[in-house]
Formats: C-alpha cells, structure tokens, sequence
C-alpha cells in the first residue's frame, strides 16, 4: 500500500472524533484546504484544513507539531495562510503534504498531543474564499444541459454542430467571485420582451442559479506553451462548489453576439473547501463516448486521460425560501445529479484551453458549466426544472417557483460515496437572494 | 486660468528640451505614466513619466525633488513603483499630481535642477505593463466595426436589433495580456471549413489584429453599487492602445453559444505608456446619435456625458514585413481612423458595466473593441480591410496580404492634434508574429 492509498483507505480512522462520524463531509479520508479568519478578529487570513467538525490551523500546526522529512518546507506557504502559494507547488508537494497530514491526525497518531492544540471548531471559523482568482474560465461541459437549454431556444436543432468536437468555454468574471455564504443581490439590466419595445432596465424577473463544480488550478504554464493532455491533471489542486447565478431575462437580449456579460457577472460563489483531486481519486469513473460520437482530436485524448476518466460526484441543489425559513422548515431539495455525466474531462478542459498558447496561473479557476443529468428532475437549473420558466416547481409548503424570489436561500451540496470507500463531501455553496437596489443612482 | 487648464497651454513648454520638438508624442502637456525597468538591470519595477525623449524616474523624483503642498504624499505610490496604487487615489489626486509635474518640469521651474538627475533617456527604460490586470473586459462600440462584421456574416441584417440599445461587452483574458514589444506566437486552434469535416487541430491561417484604445479603472466600487453615469469618468484613469489580435478561423467554430474565447486568448498587446484622461481633456468633441437613432436609456445617459462627449484621438495602424525589414524600408500604414466616431463613451462603459451591480476595481482593463471609421481604409482589422479575407491588401513592395505571416510586425498608433491645442501622443504598441509552435506537446 502506498502512502496515498493509505489516505484513502476506509477502514483508516483519526483521532479527531467527529471525523468519525459515517455521514460527515470531512473525515480523514479528505482534508480539504480552506481559508479562514477566527471569528471575532480581524486577524490575517489563515489556511485551515477541515477534518470532522474541526478547522486544523495551518499556521498553528507548522509551527507547534513536529513533522520533519522534507514537509516543512512545503508547509511554509500554508503556515503564512497563503494556500495559493501551496497551489503553486505541484502534485508531489501536495501528495507529500496529504501523506503527512494523515499520517498526523490518524488515531494513535503521535502527533496527535501537538496537534491538538491547533485545532479550532469549524463554527468559530469565517471561510473566505481559498484565493484570489486571477482569471476565471466557464465551461459548458454537460451535454445534458447543452440539450435541454438548445431545446428551449432551438426545438428543431438543439444541439450545435461543435459541441462534440470543441469543449465551449468562454471568459468569466473574476472581481465578483464571493464565497459561500455571501449574500447575492438581484441585479438590474435591460430587459426585453419578444414583443414590447423598447427596453427598460429594472430588476431580472428570471433570476436562477447554475448548480457547477469550480477547479483551481496549480502552477503555471508560460504563454505559448500549451499543457498536453498527458499532463492537464497535474494542473488541477482540487475542486469547490460553484454557484454560477444567472439572470434569465437579462441574458437573451444583451448575448448576441459575443456571450453572456452581465446577466452573468453580478455574483458567482464558491464552496470554501478545496477538496483535492487526490481526495477524489477513488471516485474516478471511467468514461465512454456514446455510439457513433466522433473521438476527441488527438490534443484531446491520451491513454491517460482515457484511464483517468471522470469523477463521480453526486451534486443536489437545495432551496429554501423565506416562508420556510420563518416556520423553521428544513430546505427542499430541488434536484440531483452527477459530475460523472459531464462529457468533457477536466484534464480535456486545461489540454483545450492552452493549446492555442493561453497560459494559466496559478488561483486560475475553470468551472464546469451547469451539471445537469439526463432524467426529468436532473437539470442544474431553474430554466431546466422549470422548463423555460413555464412549469412551476410546488414546494412542499405549497410554495411555487418559476425564477427565484426575494429572500430564497439556495444551497450547493456534493458529496463521493461507492462501496469500498469512505464518504467525502463538499460542505455547503450557500447564497439568499437580496432584493435588487431602489435605484442606480447612490443618495 | 486653473492649474489643470495651466497644464494644457500650447505655449508651455520644457527644460526638457526634447519634450518641445514639435511633433513628438510627449510633450509636457501630455505627461504619461509607464513602469519601467532600467535596461540591464533586475531592479524592481519603477513607475516613469514620459517627457520629450526622456523617462522621469519617480523613485528619484520623490526622493531629491521638493515637492510641498501635500504633494509629496500622493507621490508615494509612485516612488514605490506601484502605478495601481497611485491610481487608486482618485482623480482629485491624479489632477493635483498632474498640476505639479506640469509646474516641475515646466521651462523656468526651479525644480529643475533637481530633477534633472531623476531623468533617463527612453532607450534605457524597459517598458513593462502599466499595472497587473485583474478583470479585463472587451467592448464593441464601433458601430462601423459592427456594421462591416455584420456585413460579412448577415448581409440582409448586419446590425443585431440589441446594438443601439446596450453597449455590448464580454469579459477577456488577463493573464495573456503583454506589453508593446511582446511577440506574439500564432495560436493553434480547432480549424473548420464550411465544407470539410471534421475539424483539424492547426495554426491559424487568418491571423488577424485588432486596433482598440484600452482604459484603466482608478478606484473600486464595491460588489452590488452600480458606478452612476454621473460620476463614471471619475474611475478612468487614462488610456493605451490595444491590440486585440484575433484568429479569424478558430472564432467562428468556437463561438456559438458563448462568445469568442481561444480566438481571443493567446495575446493582448498594451502601450506601455497611460495617457490620462486629463491630458485628453482638449481633445473632447461633441457626440450626438445619428438622427432616428434611439436615446439612451437613462443610466446611460447625463447632461454630464453630453457635454464631456467623445475623445478625438487619431489611430493609425501600420505594418513591417519581414521582406520590408530585411530590405530596410519602413513600416507602411494600413489604415486610419478615429476614437470618435465610437457608438458609446467610455463613462457609458463604465455605468453599463456595473448597473448590475458587478464591481470594476483599480487595475480593471476595458477595451474599446476594434475602432473603424466609416470609411473605405479605415477598417481596424484585416478582416475589414480585406473584405472578409477576399481582397487582398497589396503593400508597396508588392507584397500582398489578407492576413497576417510569420514576421509581420504590427504597430499601433494614436494621437490627438487639433488647432489651438499642443498635439500629445500615445507612442507606439507593436509586436511580431512569431510561428505557431510545431507541436503541442513539448520535448
């Protein structure tokens, strides 16, 4: 057994209690990284890792607890709370690291005493988000979302003719990243009906969200040189919850014909815990190509990334309005579906992106576009669930919803689990729609 | 006469004698900022200010020079280097700085003497990137521009209805933006004739440019506060050229549904010199919406952006092949337009872009997007000037072109002359094709 296959293994078990329990999102089998600020003080940011209902202070942890074998070094950015920087120093660091990180918090461990000390309750810790984002890319990865969104726009030709050949992605926004738990105000534009001119700014009527997984990437390749297939893995950290919020009503007017601008770039929020590719590793699901789908170009493909496949994660959307929260009524889940379904592989998406020469920086984000599954109930959005805003969702409290309203709380969750291995989870993407601003215009 | 109007008198002149020649792009009353680096030297970056053939270096400014009058306080981001931090200060800042260096440098000044040590000649100054880039966001104001794209993909219905309702906008990439000087790689790309399937992964065979001013955001407006159009100048710092090079046949493959993306992505080239808005200021010029057009709608409109108008600035495009080089001749000049005769300001720019509540923060890029003039040779792109790749361009020496090839130097110029008013400049942003990569996989 290695000693990554060691960090996987479902039988290992750490003696912090509460990553014990069956159901919990963190156990020892995850420890994801984060960034967080003890709640009450303004003091700088610190990089944690999740481990049960416990934050592991990284800055306490380098400095109090004993490690040796080369891994201090590589917990210097992590003591300085800069988890990019750790970002920047590839997969072997961040194997090394999750090695010794799991080695330390398993029962019996020895460092267990020291590290005791550095352990604060994930309530007393503000999560920011992991870094800053330099640039932020949004695929269109789902097939199934690509279908069920040309069908509302183009019922005769829903598909279009280069999905299957070039991974779609388009530039997004990164100064309005926020993390999980920020609120989202209703954004203003110009909104247009089919059959009224000319147009008004006002609030968007149509306001959803978009249920995605976010990627960080590690390290940077220089502009011009492109990152092979063989190698885009070593590119990704790990993977967040993104809730890529969407104005339905703003979109159609303004995209043509360069893409969605502001009824997109208002809000997208992010799950604080980066769990890493090497947590998701038992996870990988291999992957076929329908019948009769053309095979990826050769810049697309490789026996790697054929044998890496997909991850496995199983993603839900959650929604709980403000009636339901005035009666203390838990959120409703709205839909679920699979990050296996998506019909581009993230190394596909960091192989396509460079290979025109674009570089990638470390704190770079690429999200996956919506991850909608195949059935009725499986779309990662209202337009979908609600079929162009025409079929409303009734909510247990007898509530309806075509868009958001006002006061709604939609929650992101994901989670691994298949027999054989432990569970791991996400932790929550959450965000409560604000009403939109009276005016533009500040008193 | 205000100081601000003192520093726009055509009859100052230097003790700079080199900023009085009478064509030059930096007189003293233009006054732009660049960062720089001393040739052959691994200094930090230092900010300069462009005077005649010289480089104020604001290290030494700062340091030897009396200043007084709460200047020296605001100079302190520049003597740091941090040409962000200085433009965050805000334009009361920005206009008392301009007052003082006009003063300084000014024919007579008794500061001269002091500040004659803190100038290098502008050979030895590298020019490096004006500020890290966070959000760069590409507009489509030319309505020419609009109108000759449209006519090569719609003819019956060039202009899309939404044009002179919203001032389309989509979001770039950061990380690939360079410098003037930068080469530039062709990019590979997926490749598709309208009659040949499937796609090919090869370099590009319509490189193109794209001549565009690019303004840089001062100050930040917090996420959910849209920027009013009353205000909206407040937050442009000054200007550059931009060169978006574009790669004509991966654009229309990639772009449908979400907008132009590897086409786009492999390089942006800057002039490394901001020019201020201030300097600008006597260049304004009335703008008024052809008859019949709509009126903005009121965010996007003030009695303020009527009368501070459009910015006049000459914009010149010229081309040196490699056979040009080699034989010694000159560049030759492809094209001519103006920034005036754009569709939207760029406080227009600034309200559309926020009114949703997105935050613009200091060291944000927006582009102008490709600025034609109405005209025949005053298309800002080969695809305009070629007709869509048709017509070939044929240059003095005989050599043709419909695109760009390996060795072809493209230079951008800009510049605003009027009578009554001393002619400021923009100095040039160029860059060389290099080939694309032979394969994508490195050795």
């Amino acid at each position: 057994m290695t000693l990554l296959d060691f960090t996987h293994d479902p039988a290992l078990t750490s003696w912090v209690e509460s990553a014990n329990e069956p159901d919990g999102d963190f156990p020892i089998q995850n420890l994801p990284y984060g960034r967080f600020r003890r709640a009450g003080t303004e003091d700088p940011l610190r990089v944690g890792v999740a481990i049960g209902d416990q934050v592991l202070d990284m800055r306490l942890a380098a400095e109090l607890c004993p490690w040796g074998d080369g891994i201090e070094d590589l917990l210097q950015p992590l003591a300085a709370g800069d988890l990019a920087g750790f970002m920047n120093l590839g997969p072997q660091a961040w194997r090394a690291v999750r090695g010794a990180l799991s080695l330390a918090l398993a029962a019996g461990s020895d460092q267990g005493p020291f590290l005791e000390t550095c352990l604060l309750p994930r309530t007393q810790a503000q999560m920011q988000l992991p870094c800053t984002v330099g640039d932020y890319t949004d695929f269109y990865t789902s097939l199934h979302h690509a279908l069920a969104v040309g069908r509302l726009f183009r019922p005769d030709n829903p598909l279009l003719p280069n999905y299957k050949w070039v991974p779609i992605g388009y530039h997004g926004r990164s100064s309005s990243i926020v993390a999980s738990g920020s609120p989202v105000q209703r954004p203003r534009g110009q909104l247009k009906a089919y059959d009224a001119s000319p147009p008004v700014l006002a609030p968007s009527r149509r306001l959803d969200f978009e249920l995605e997984l976010g990627a960080l990437i590690g390290g940077s390749n220089a502009l011009g040189e492109p990152v092979p297939i063989e190698s885009a893995e070593d590119r990704l950290f790990g993977l967040v919850l993104l809730n890529d919020w969407s104005a339905r009503d703003i979109q159609p007017w303004e995209y043509q014909p360069l893409g969605p601008f502001l009824s997109k770039n208002f809000a997208t929020s992010l799950s604080p815990w980066v769990v890493t590719l090497d947590a998701l590793t038992p996870f990988r699901r291999p992957f076929t190509r329908p019948a009769g789908d053309p095979l990826p170009l050769p810049y697309l493909d490789s026996p790697a990334n054929r044998a890496q496949g997909v991850f496995d994660i199983a993603l839900e959307v959650w929604l709980q309005t403000a009636a339901m929260r005035l009666a203390k009524k838990p959120p409703q889940r709205l839909m679920h579906s699979s990050s296996a379904d998506a019909y581009w592989t993230l190394a596909q998406l960091v192989a396509h992106h460079t290979v025109g020469g674009c570089n990638l920086r470390t704190g770079d984000l690429l999200g996956t576009g919506t991850l909608s599954g195949p059935g009725p109930g499986e779309g990662g959005s209202l337009l979908e669930l609600t079929e162009g805003g025409r079929k409303p969702i009734v909510l247990a409290d007898g509530e309806q919803r075509l868009f958001l309203e006002d006061g709604d709380t939609v929650i992101l969750r994901g989670f691994c689990q298949r027999p054989g291995a432990r569970r791991i989870g996400f932790g929550p993407c959450h965000g409560t729609v604000l009403p939109a601003r009276e005016t533009v215009t500040p008193a």
